[in-house]
């Protein structure tokens, strides 16, 4: 039984994710996988909760999601929404769809009669034949601030979906996190993996509060399995999302070795063993490997469900070379 | 300026409502309307908070309300309900409508961000013209518990909309009633009032809440205005809803005198100055009138709106017979 762990975000994160479960599917070894996502941009809106990180991964591994906003359900309305701007309540700028709020609604419900994140996540995870579960990456709610130039500071949906990340952030804030613990099963999770692949997700939002859960990290430097992680970066620009936006507040330049020294190698402290870059970047292998991480260099572009299975295919092959346990 | 000040519930209190504000527009004086709301029924499901009296009250001084079913939005559609039942959340007897969806969720929303219920009902009453005012009878979560014969106890809602009130109540109440407030405005609009009426409401469990707030009876009892109660029992029947099943909890007879002698003279230490019984009933008037409340025998059924505005008319003549203040 391979089982192959993956720590994402959430549009990115969910393409790579597909492409891993399809690969995994393709070969001819039972496996189990298990994403950590993101709980990071979680948040309150219109008295409800809502996970977008998690629900892009549920609604992208059912097959739920609309592909051509790249976000929310397919087929989704706005019934609802439009109430709710006609009571003037509500972001204007933040739609929340019919369908989608079926899943907001039924998390919030079932928070309120007590459930934990943990208890809430699971049961998304029962609707549809995911092929995968997903864990969220703590029960705490740490949802992002971002801190501005002129002191101000806004939650991250805000700064994103309504700014478009052209307010430049000088910091990125989970209040609480340096005391919230991994959710159920994270670290469970990673002891028993035999592969841990680090998504092409930001850097500093989607992987930052991951990694800044108490705990987490520190599963990853004592892991069994081999931990690959895929740049985000190619060719010194991001795929999609603001990471190039992020980077900078703290001090990591957008570039696929400097993304991966941030994340360090497990020998120096880190977390990484093997770090995969787009064929653009051949020329930043080097200095990944000074950093003593592996390097390695294939196409990165997720363009279909092909070109994400070949991705995953070549992170499972790398974490094979990387001797994962079980072999 | 006439100020009228209607105690109600919900769809027999809007009917009343409409009603007395037709007969008010008929009239040749200006007026000023408010409602004061049962809330003891409010609940929260699926996270958001319900508010079924104060919407129902909303929707039908708004035009909104949905005649043909006789609960929820005109026109209104399912799609976020059959997402909570796929999700196995909500309660499968209580639907969502969609419309209805936004105002639960604006009302949820302004909640969380700290709005009393005062301001949760006075930003509801600001979407459509209403022609009325509808305040809450309180801010406080004073939700209705039916204890049943066996010693369980559930929501008020549970018991009516899944069980349709088939299960033998022994008693209702509204925990932490007793430490309640009235809300913003109530204590004041009672005492300004030039007249006041008791809609034919359910007199357990939408104007007993009311009455149960400390504070409320005894502004009734210290009013200027009159008080003129109207009958919810013609001929031995309640009109509709469970009054009938209701009225054994607290000992009284489903006869329309016998809900004017539970709600008592004023010279009694009750609320009342005069009572509207049915014609089908007149052979009561005299038990009222020796109960030391003024009877009035008037037709009551409000089959619509023109039959509504009589019986507001009248209710309105028996307040300036008794004598109301400033005419």
């Amino acid at each position: 039984m391979r089982r192959v762990v993956i720590l994402a975000g959430g549009v990115g994160g969910s393409r790579f994710t597909l492409g891993v479960r399809e690969a995994l599917r393709r070969g001819d070894e039972d496996f189990a996988l298990t994403v950590i996502a993101n709980t990071g941009d979680d948040l309150w809106l219109s008295g409800v909760r809502l996970q977008p990180d998690v629900d892009s991964l549920l609604y992208a591994l059912a097959g739920q999601n609309d592909t051509v906003r790249g976000w929310g359900r397919a087929g989704d309305t706005e019934r609802v929404n439009a109430e709710l701007q006609a009571w003037g309540a509500g972001w204007p700028w933040f739609t929340l769809g019919d369908l989608d709020l079926g899943t907001h609604l039924a998390r919030t419900g079932w928070l309120r009669e007590g459930a934990t994140v943990s208890d809430v996540v699971a049961r998304l995870n029962t609707r549809w034949d995911l092929g995968a579960r997903i864990l969220p990456m703590t029960d705490a709610e740490v949802d992002t601030r971002v801190h501005l130039q002129d002191g101000g500071d806004l939650h991250f949906q805000e700064w994103w979906t309504r700014h478009r990340a052209a307010l430049v952030p000088t910091r990125f804030e989970n209040p609480g996190i340096d005391r919230a613990r991994p959710a159920e099963g994270v670290l469970d999770a990673l002891a028993a993996a035999t592969d841990i692949l680090i998504a092409p997700s930001n850097p500093v939002v989607s992987l930052g509060p991951i990694l800044a859960v108490p705990g987490i990290a520190d599963a990853l430097r004592a892991a069994d399995a081999p931990v690959v992680g895929v740049s985000p970066i190619i060719d010194g620009s991001v795929v999609r999302g603001m990471a190039d936006v992020c980077l900078p507040t703290i001090g990591v330049e957008t570039a696929a070795d400097a993304v991966a020294r941030h994340y360090a190698a497990r020998s120096a402290a880190g977390i990484l063993d093997a770090w995969l870059l787009a064929e653009e970047d051949v020329a930043l292998a080097p200095a990944v490997a000074a950093a003593g991480i592996d390097a390695h260099v294939i196409p990165l572009w997720m363009s279909d469900l092909d070109a994400s299975a070949a991705l995953g295919a070549a992170a499972l092959a790398v974490s094979d070379e990387q001797g994962r346990p079980g072999v």
